[in-house]
């Protein structure tokens, strides 16, 4: 049974696209990965799908409909990366995906989709969610392989994801979600990237403009309701937070503001 | 496999609803088609279909729970419209349906579902989509056929949905939707209205309150970011939009404030 | 083909988690229930799996992550509970099936499920929705014992559930749940709970702070639009509405506000 994921700035469910899928590939499991993008927020999609897209069984296709460039002449893409298939616009929001490849060696496979025959026969100049990638999306599930869809390229466009600057001391990054629910502030500082500070997490300090964070911890339960708190995330990065609260209320941060870690001098 | 879409005003998944059609047909396919329709609102929730349910699987049943009469004695009814299936209130939601199937000739049937062998035992007063509206479901997906739900009838109710006034050199219609998330308006002026102007799109001027934009164009891309401008939307109409901006915010328009579309005159 | 449904206070949908159920149980068919709970708030997440969970077909996996004790020493929790499975933390979130299993006499088998080998093998201090109830809930849907999971407890925790007063003359309740969408207000105030006093509805007076609705009725439209009513909800308890309007928005209640129900003395 093929599995698929959609991804869009719709606001809602992307139903309609479900149903030009399921035309073409009657047996398909779809599922939002998420609808709530910031409207043509490529590099969000992008940090969306890579915390996500990997847990999914292997050859799931990822479709992701964050198009600011539709009607121009940015190409519709798909591809093969490691286990996961990919459908969209080439407009960088596979950046993630394609540093993934390169860094683990895994195979990459990326086709311009411009096949029409694999498209709706009517293609509005604004929705190309529903009259291309849906139904590029459904041949793939159906069986198509991905070199029918259209010809190899290799030089998709990519955007560019701030990398925090490690020291021997001190790891400066910067916020790159906040994620309103729970109010937890994401941002692009690796676990990895604190192995060279060589402490404890105990031993290191967190600071966001004013505020620091004295010892970072390992889950909410540790510290008191209502605390401040510095830890990994679920995806591997430093994130603040606070038990039962929100740190996006309480610091008002912007995405892009600085965050360092460093180790603790008492 | 069956497919099934449920579109309500509950602003937020109608999970119950898939339990009791899942319990009657366990291999139904079940889709949200929108959950955020405005409480009560059967007008929008009409437009929300007209603009989806074609693009569907042949013989998808499409399940609306927008029901502001519920308990009282509005009838609950299920149709078959060209290819397509139907199941909720007699409340007017499939108008722009009959009328599709009025203007392309298609067979349409359309019954009183008051076999309560085919309800739950239980029915509350006031959560029909859950007692009645998901078991018929359940069962139109199961195989029942239609008209033994109930007796076929021919005077379903409808509603008025206002259409442009079309002049030799001006079409007069109105804002029918507006979307938040990304701040596009639709109108209710279709492509198929602007032909009989006879100019080509850059040659139309589009007005609204005090605000006219000089030529359409064919997508965003077109125009610098933050400009407002008019193209024709994904399902056909005249929209409004700005580039990754929102006109919602800009114009500030109310469901059916007047929008003109005239040929340009230099 | 095994059914599951997840809730969450997420706040948009679960999507990594269902990946991982895939995985493990590729036929599972899954539906998120909500993932709009108010964060870490346990007794709202218990209410709205009352109100739903025995709709769906037996053996129905309904996994919860509303788990402000992540990381923590609350235990991981699996259980089968009349027709129904269960997934989560042990936090109190299913006190309510508990009580229907003893008020009904059902069978009930609750297990710690501790054993790693059912879990992914890194498990992050925060995340265990998609860390260890989801490959649980997969390696469930996909046929492995209950009592496989772990060890048989019989102390699971429970969380305190306001109970009306009972009186020959008046039932004391309070506001349970407040529905923004529609604004309708629920109680904790069964049906059951009136048929002590003895009167039809219509003779049956409902007070909330200063307001007095005289007399109940049964459905929205036997009050003309804007009226504040009481009736029976769809799920059995008192709810307070107002007929095309907002109810919440008219009294702006708080959880926990106390509700009577009294006999009209005339």
């Amino acid at each position: 049974m093929p599995f698929i994921t959609m991804t869009t700035d719709f606001g809602g469910p992307a139903a309609v696209m479900k149903g030009v899928v399921w035309r073409i590939a009657p047996n398909a499991q779809i599922t939002d990965l998420s609808y709530t993008i910031s409207p043509q927020n490529i590099r969000e999609a992008a940090q969306m799908l890579d915390r996500q897209v990997f847990y999914f069984p292997d050859s799931t296709i990822h479709m992701v409909v964050v198009d600011p460039g539709v009607g121009t002449a940015r190409r519709p893409i798909a591809a093969r990366i490691g286990s996961q298939l990919f459908v969209g616009p080439d407009n960088g929001v596979f950046t993630p995906m394609y540093e993934r490849a390169e860094r683990h060696g895994w195979p990459m496979t990326i086709v311009h989709t411009n096949n029409s025959r694999y498209w709706l026969p009517d293609v509005s100049h604004i929705f190309h969610g529903r009259d291309v990638f849906s139904p590029v999306t459904g041949h793939l599930a159906a069986g198509v392989p991905l070199t029918d869809l259209g010809p190899v390229i290799t030089d998709p466009v990519r955007i560019n994801l701030p990398r925090p600057v490690v020291s021997p001391f001190r790891v400066t990054g910067e916020v790159s979600m906040i994620f309103d629910h729970f109010g937890n502030i994401i941002t692009n500082i690796h676990r990895d990237d604190l192995a060279q500070l060589g402490g404890a997490p105990e031993a290191l300090n967190v600071r966001i403009g004013a505020t620091t964070i004295r010892g970072m911890v390992n889950t909410f339960g540790e510290r008191p309701l209502g605390t401040l708190i510095a830890l990994i995330g679920s995806s591997g990065y430093v994130m603040l937070a606070v038990t039962n609260g929100s740190a996006a209320q309480r610091l008002r941060p912007q995405i892009g503001d600085p965050v360092t870690v460093e180790m603790f001098v008492g």
